[in-house]
């Protein structure tokens, strides 16, 4: 009566048109296969819920395959090794894997970063010192560049990514406006991690305010949002202001077209001509080679206690789905992350 | 009856409003004033009419201050020292200066470079080695940066900036593809400049000729025009392009808002994000520290014929501002200039 364990999968049952629902997520159950030869079984501990997937959903092409039909929803995951036949990982290891929306997964040892509980909470691999993270401080060192004396401004600011960039460019110098959703988050970005200003994106006089925060202009926009946002930012673009683009999270659930009275590319082209902007689209892979430096670097500012973490837990793969569409309205608080199994 | 020589200039008599029209310029003549201590007077021997000028005509924010009502029209000349009460110049110097639309003008000495006359013809300081090459090679080495293998597309490619673009392309290897108008301007680029391929973008079937032309897609987009050229372009970028953008000749004459049924800017921000696009706004002289470099290496390539120039000359200052209008609407071929006096 032991058997194998049962392992759960949430698969993607159908696109979504616009704005995700929960009928496009489905909950299977199968056998956990045996491993062969050369293979790892994980079992999922944490698996990180993050606004790209909302991209993975769409047949669109971009940087990264879609998610095909029936699928298992992508998403970076922390796992223990609860089986091995490969002679690089052993039984109650602990590793970073991309495993996605399921309890268990087969792995043949590639892709696998082992962690050290000892050296960070291994959920950190998920956000600070994982791929939020270092988007963030690849986005910074590569494009935005902020200088000592700068204006910074990131959206999401109490989010995975918008967090770090805050923190960093506090450490390099510039001074930082956060932009969240409701109070508690822009009392927090203030309060707890040391940001200069923090604008409440639903207030009536968000554009007003955000002008007023900056009063010497925006020298990096971190952009991760777009919509009403980037409404707002524009206009107080100075010369040569750097733009990383890692997100466009309200744009995520547009079609293709965005029926409007007005074309609001052409003035946004004659900007970047007029100021010397630069718009820069990136994901953080493409700066592979400088994660050494990000390991050693971030990992000495969280010791030194200059760089903060916060992070939203919900228990139950099962309810990921709900978490997911909740994130993509901005209903979490910190790095969003799923407890699988404890 | 000697007396003082007169000048004659062409001052901006009202701004326009969209396209310029030639009640927007006023021809004025004065009489010469005499120099004081450490001025020179400068006789123009050649005036250069450059799209940026539409800009300075307005008098909206941008990199530089508009042109006052009743001043002088402002433009790069090549110049020849009439008299001089600067021990630095001589009479019968050949100097390149900012002098505008002017037969004469009087100088501190400021910002006057020599010219050599056996060194290149005088008048390529204003084209092939002056400011429209120095765009070409700064945007191609900082931002542009096409590599060997790689599709570079230019706009405007009979035109200064562009044929500097496109054979510079050339020499690092590129593929490189034109978009003129006319079949006679395509065929000097194909014949004359060795591009890869030339398309004339008054074609019906524009798009698809250029999509045609650029079997790999496009690597390099070296902006200078905007319009319903970029809207051909935007589909056919890959990942990783580059996009300097130095002019946007089609969008000088709109006003801040232009009406249309879709708003184009939220699909290239998702662009931009997907393909990891660079889109960088520049003006060259933000790389004044290279333009020894450039001054060193395109004088080379001239000398051993691999960068050809064709110039557009036009006599008399009072037909100055109909060669500006008729170059705003693509009339010139090749660099075009006045020759003041000879």
């Amino acid at each position: 009566m032991t058997g194998q364990p049962v392992a759960t999968r949430i698969v993607l049952a159908s696109r979504p048109s616009g704005r995700p629902v929960a009928a496009n997520f489905r909950l299977e159950r199968e056998t956990v296969p045996d491993i062969a030869e050369g293979e790892v079984l994980l079992q999922t501990l944490y698996l990180s819920l993050d606004p790209y997937m909302r991209g993975r959903m769409d047949d669109a092409k971009s940087y990264a395959k879609p998610v095909e039909i029936g699928d298992v929803m992508e998403g970076g995951t922390v796992a223990r090794v609860v089986g091995s036949r490969n002679t690089a990982f052993k039984t109650g290891d602990t590793v970073l894997s991309h495993s996605g929306w399921q309890s268990y997964a087969i792995s043949d040892g590639t892709n696998l970063r082992k962690l050290d509980p000892e050296t960070a909470p291994i959920t950190t691999a998920l956000g600070i010192l994982g791929m939020p993270g270092f988007t963030a401080y690849a986005g910074l060192r590569n494009i935005g560049k902020p200088k000592a004396g700068e204006t910074l401004v990131v959206a999401a600011a109490s989010g995975a990514v918008g967090s770090a960039v805050g923190q960093m460019a506090k450490i390099y110098g510039a001074r930082v406006v956060g932009i969240a959703g409701g109070p508690k988050k822009c009392e927090y970005l203030c309060k707890e991690l040391g940001f200069d200003a923090a604008i409440d994106h639903h207030s009536n006089d968000f554009p007003a305010e955000l002008a007023a925060a900056c009063p010497s202009g925006i020298d990096v926009y971190f952009e991760n949002v777009g919509g009403h946002v980037w409404n707002a930012v524009f206009p107080l673009l100075n010369d040569f202001a750097r733009i990383p683009v890692c997100g466009l999270i309200a744009h995520y659930n547009e079609g293709s077209s965005v029926l409007s009275g007005r074309d609001q590319l052409p003035a946004a082209m004659r900007a970047i001509l007029r100021k010397s902007l630069t718009i820069r689209g990136f994901i953080q892979r493409e700066f592979a080679d400088q994660r050494p430096d990000f390991y050693h670097q971030v990992g000495a500012w969280i010791s030194e206690g200059r760089l903060k973490y916060k992070e939203d837990i919900v228990d139950g793969l099962e309810n990921a789905p709900e978490a997911f569409l909740g994130l993509l309205e901005g209903k979490n608080f910190g790095k969003l992350i799923v407890r699988v199994a404890s």
